[in-house]
């Protein structure tokens, strides 16, 4: 009967024809107007860096001087620990585990590949484009369940008793989907494992180091500093780019990492290119100044997103409450609703015929399986308000269709 | 006595404390000033592509729609076997070689580094770059001599009956460092190849696709259409770039090869990247606008260096004509210089120790061994042309004290 009704909901949903985007983690087109002003000419005028290098010409290929001692405050390294580089930290993460794999993670060590079937452990709900990497490199992913403050530390010590673990990959702010934080006791855990292997590799993929949604940040202790201390820092390979500080895909992204990590980096790079584009560091360098600057712009980007998250969070309080679980993420750009078992499929095929697009339930898992179909990750950024209430609203309706159509199931397989 | 004198002259440049380099292809500051206003924010406002993608955002990982078209254009193929990169045409030979080497040609085909110890052939004198990244994967090198018209390819169709010979590397127009352009009998000979490696790879770095000195251009057949025809193309992947068009380092880059080579690079590349930076994308297409303006512009740039490969040309006939043998190149970045054996890294050390750097000798040659020591790379286009003067009377001056000094060696052998 309450299902009758809410289908009766959903076909008037239907009859809307709406068209929909609430799949991935791209800012609104209001949040890519803040950093217009970036596209002036005055930026790159004139054109030298301060080591005197024209950034118009060739040169320079571990990036221009101030855009390191950026990236090293941003990042929280020393400044010839970080090596600047093009548009994308998944190019830099993709790259760098091509290298382990097939070349070895520093000259002395064997490849992944000559070691056998290695493994990788990902915590889960995740990143799918770490995952397809990963995929894509034929190494064998183990998912570790997230616990409240990230990965479950007890496990991941068990699993890196194996030589064939060869790293793990994550996104310890603000994590991709759930937009959890890491707390101080996991990252001194991550600092402390002793794994098997002497060429374990953790990519510590810090994409939203300063994607906050509100003026206090969740904090997270600097992993190579923590890792330093434990004698381990060799095991940490640490990204972030501006993508979502500036412009997706015509930002800065950097690599950091141990001397050891940063000189093998180097030495694969200086083959792969004569440099990266130094107009474009030089450009986001003048614009944002240092980390006074990313802060104060940072906010511009919150107060549109905070809104947005609080708009979703509401609906989903109002008629999910008791049904589901949801993460309230204090920064980044999403949030993973949880349902019960074997609801995550339907609720995104109801969702696509009705004319919403929602990243695959699976997604969130490496191959994509979700083993209990429970997961979906809600993108809010990208839609104006009015679409995202729509295609909020719209979510909800159709998790309640799915739940009760799965407990309508149950019963009868009973 | 002669020998005595010219050191008595060598000895008065070396007090000039002279600090020079015509190591690089480098363009001069003027050249790179020739493209200053693509900077202006005008060319990527508004910045919406012609499919509607804002190139702010992310998304289209193969490159918008009309940069497609302009590089469809220049590299004479169709649009559909364009993808358009980031920066660097370097990064996309270098990717692709991993892929091949570890992943497969296609996804068809087994690894090239699965397969034995694999070879590629190397006209030269050829590009150190090239060269470094063939030794970095760990692929042995042939040298194949260049001829007046390209590579030896009769000697290349004989290799090529290895199935080991996994591919060729090449700059088919304006060769570096000859400035040699290949025939079109050269060209009909590549795609007539039949090689025992059905995952042979010819990289084609058209780099100097429009860099003519001249008026009139050397025609260069285009491979993909004489592949296509010999029923090759798989055979074949080019690159080219804007690097030396608007600025070295913050260009544009693409790649073009066959469907089938089409879709393994971008499978790849979807994985990789989530996109290359739209927005130099869009501000190179609408500041060049089409193949008219790129030839409009790339007459300014020959306007500056004609002189440059001139005034250098000029000292080399001058000073050494009967002694030693060089190339008038009608384009590209290089004056390839061939002394008597053995005196070119005497040349390079003697020039070294006056102030002027040059490429080292032997780096014109795999693992930086020219077998017969003679080959230097000269690159006129960076020192303002009165350092230039100054850094080839210095090269003749030097070559000729390494020469009598060869010949007085080679006498007291005897």
């Amino acid at each position: 009967m309450q299902l009758t009704q809410l289908k009766k909901e959903y076909e008037a949903w239907q009859a809307k024809k709406l068209a929909l985007d609430m799949s991935r983690g791209k800012p609104g087109a209001d949040q890519t107007a803040l950093s217009d002003d970036l596209l002036e000419a005055k930026w790159v005028t004139p054109s030298k860096a301060e080591n005197g290098m024209d950034c118009r010409n060739y040169g320079v290929p571990d990036g221009i001087p101030e855009a390191k001692r950026l990236f090293a405050e941003l990042m929280g390294v020393p400044e010839d620990q970080v090596i600047v580089c093009g548009n994308a930290s998944l190019s830099l993460m993709y790259d760098y585990l091509v290298q382990c794999m097939f070349q070895g993670a520093t000259a002395e060590l064997k490849p992944w590949a000559a070691q056998g079937a290695i493994k990788f452990l990902c915590p889960v709900p995740g990143y799918d484009r770490h995952f397809a990497i990963l995929e894509s490199l034929g190494i064998e992913m183990i998912n570790v369940p997230m616990l409240a403050d990230g990965p479950d530390m007890a496990l991941v010590a068990e699993y890196v008793k194996d030589p064939l673990v060869k790293g793990l990959i994550c996104v310890p702010k603000y994590s991709n989907p759930e937009g959890k934080t890491f707390s101080e006791a996991v990252v001194r855990a991550f600092a402390a494992l002793r794994p098997a292997a002497p060429d374990f590799r953790v990519i510590w993929d810090n994409a939203y180091c300063v994607h906050d949604l509100y003026d206090t940040t969740d904090p997270l202790l600097n992993i190579l500093d923590a890792a330093r201390e434990a004698g381990t820092e060799d095991y940490f390979v640490t990204v972030t780019s501006f993508s979502k500080v500036s412009f997706p895909g015509a930002g800065v992204a950097a690599i950091a990492a141990s001397p050891a990590n940063t000189k093998a980096i180097k030495a694969r790079m200086g083959i792969q290119t004569i440099g990266h584009d130094k107009l474009n560091q030089l450009r986001h360098v003048r614009y944002f100044r240092g980390m006074e600057g990313i802060k104060q712009h940072m906010q511009k980007h919150a107060a549109i997103l905070r809104p947005k998250f609080e708009e979703v969070l509401g609906i989903l309080e109002r008629d999910l409450k008791g049904l589901a679980d949801w993460t309230v993420p204090r920064g980044g750009y999403f949030i993973s609703l949880d349902l019960p078992a074997g609801c995550a499929k339907r609720t995104h095929q109801l969702l696509k015929e009705a004319g919403v697009v929602l990243t695959p339930a699976g997604a969130t898992f490496p191959y994509g399986k979700d083993p209990e179909d429970r997961n979906l990750r809600i993108a809010p950024t990208f839609p104006p308000t009015a679409e995202l209430r729509q295609a909020a609203e719209l979510l909800t309706l159709c998790a309640r269709i799915a739940i009760l159509e799965n407990a309508a199931n149950d019963s009868k397989t009973i």
